[in-house]
């Protein structure tokens, strides 16, 4: 039940309004290279320098600034020189530690696109890649790699999530008595990587499409890394010990399927 | 400074980074009807009999009510019976007393589409209007008001946002030695209602354009309310005792300029 002071003044409604005006203020300021640019530069800059560092115009960088300061994303010294917070030095930037921002851009500019058409979603019972992209709703990570390009910002997405969560989720459960794992759909690695840091005895094989495989190979498993090993496939034929289920975007009937297909 | 407990798990970068999507979900239950219905209903239903009269999917609402119920913008009875909470009854139902459909669905169609340009707005340093609907950037009422339909759904979005703050905002200053009040730019009137309602012997004109007046005339402000005339024009030229000046997405130099005019 809401409060009776919620009800004079709905503060929860303008939070939700203004939630994609929150969410589009960080993606923007991660995309034009603000927090890059203020990590490197190790101390605080001038709105008037930020602006000409990254080419974007005097007043638009200035509001930017302004509400990354209001969202806590970085700090004013004297109403005029900002610099990161800690939070953005070690999340925000392309080279931070546990960098978000390819987390971030397939957010931006995937998944806030997709979301336009939520009315229709809840209307048919699907997700709206053809609407939004042309691609068939049926084939969801045909939509997801329709370019090479989109495909790797998709693995290097998934890296970042894990590397945030990726602990937490293999530390849920005692998983050392299974030394050999298979990770169904593991692309990038970002799990496989935190399994076999936490069970240094485990091996960890990496079932996905062929063209993800060779990429995951060339980009983010060092070859000399052993305890990784990988797996071409489709999902849905093998019969496999499960480390994990894909789930996002499927729905119940399609992961009911492939466990039934799994156990087979 | 961000806490240490921020840095290790970045609650608020979740938080940020999901905002656009629960601005759709509250947007489409709302678009859809599902308070309406719930309001009209006067108890719960089941997500299927909701689908079934919305002429939705039934998988589609199933998840779009649960996620309101997170939201606490709806309540579930044994798992399966959905209500509105009371913050929904006064709010997001067409029909609610302080209905913020109109602002909803305006922000949900315009603004979270303009925003997909926020970057090349910031680069700009201007808005995207050209971009996002072809209409120049430079005309921003003609961007507002780029259809009948769309200048009717801005004006109604603009009462409903006074039926929340209006009082506030004119009870900011005690106004009552003035009572010949204009409001430049007062479009549907809303904020020109809360104004006599609080300070009974003023009367306010509203200043705007044509084909705004003559709309507010039709469907907003009844005839008999007498303390409430009409001044049509565009702005900038005429000499006026300031209520209030349009803001929205003006730059700062404009608004001077506009300033200087009105003192002239």
């Amino acid at each position: 039940m809401s409060s009776t002071q919620d009800c004079d003044y709905p503060r929860i409604l303008f939070q939700y309004n203004n939630g994609f005006l929150v969410s589009k203020i960080m993606f923007t300021a991660c995309e034009l290279g603000v927090f890059d640019l203020l990590l490197e530069s190790e101390g605080s800059l001038s709105s008037d320098a930020i602006a000409e560092h990254l080419g974007t115009s005097v007043s638009g960088m200035e509001r930017l600034l302004d509400a990354c300061v209001g969202l806590k994303l970085l700090e004013v010294e004297m109403k005029t020189f900002y610099r990161n917070t800690e939070l953005s030095n070690l999340y925000l930037a392309k080279s931070s530690l546990k960098s978000q921002y390819h987390r971030l851009m397939y957010y931006s500019k995937t998944v806030y696109f997709c979301w336009q058409y939520l009315t229709d979603a809840v209307r048919d019972g699907k997700n709206q890649y053809e609407r939004a992209f042309g691609m068939s709703s049926e084939d969801i990570f045909g939509a997801f790699y329709r370019s090479e390009k989109e495909m790797i910002q998709f693995m290097y997405s998934l890296n970042a999530f894990w590397s945030i969560c990726g602990r937490d989720v293999i530390a849920a459960f005692d998983l050392s008595p299974f030394t050999v794992i298979y990770d169904l759909g593991g692309c990038a690695g970002g799990l496989a990587q935190e399994c076999i840091s936490l069970y240094p005895k485990s091996t960890v094989t990496i079932y996905d499409l062929p063209k993800v495989v060779q990429v995951a190979k060339e980009r983010f498993v060092p070859p000399e890394e052993r305890r990784i090993t990988f797996h071409e496939g489709k999902l849905g034929l093998s019969c496999v010990r499960l480390c994990r289920l894909v789930q996002c975007d499927w729905l119940q009937k399609s992961i009911k399927t492939s466990l039934l297909n799994l156990k087979g």
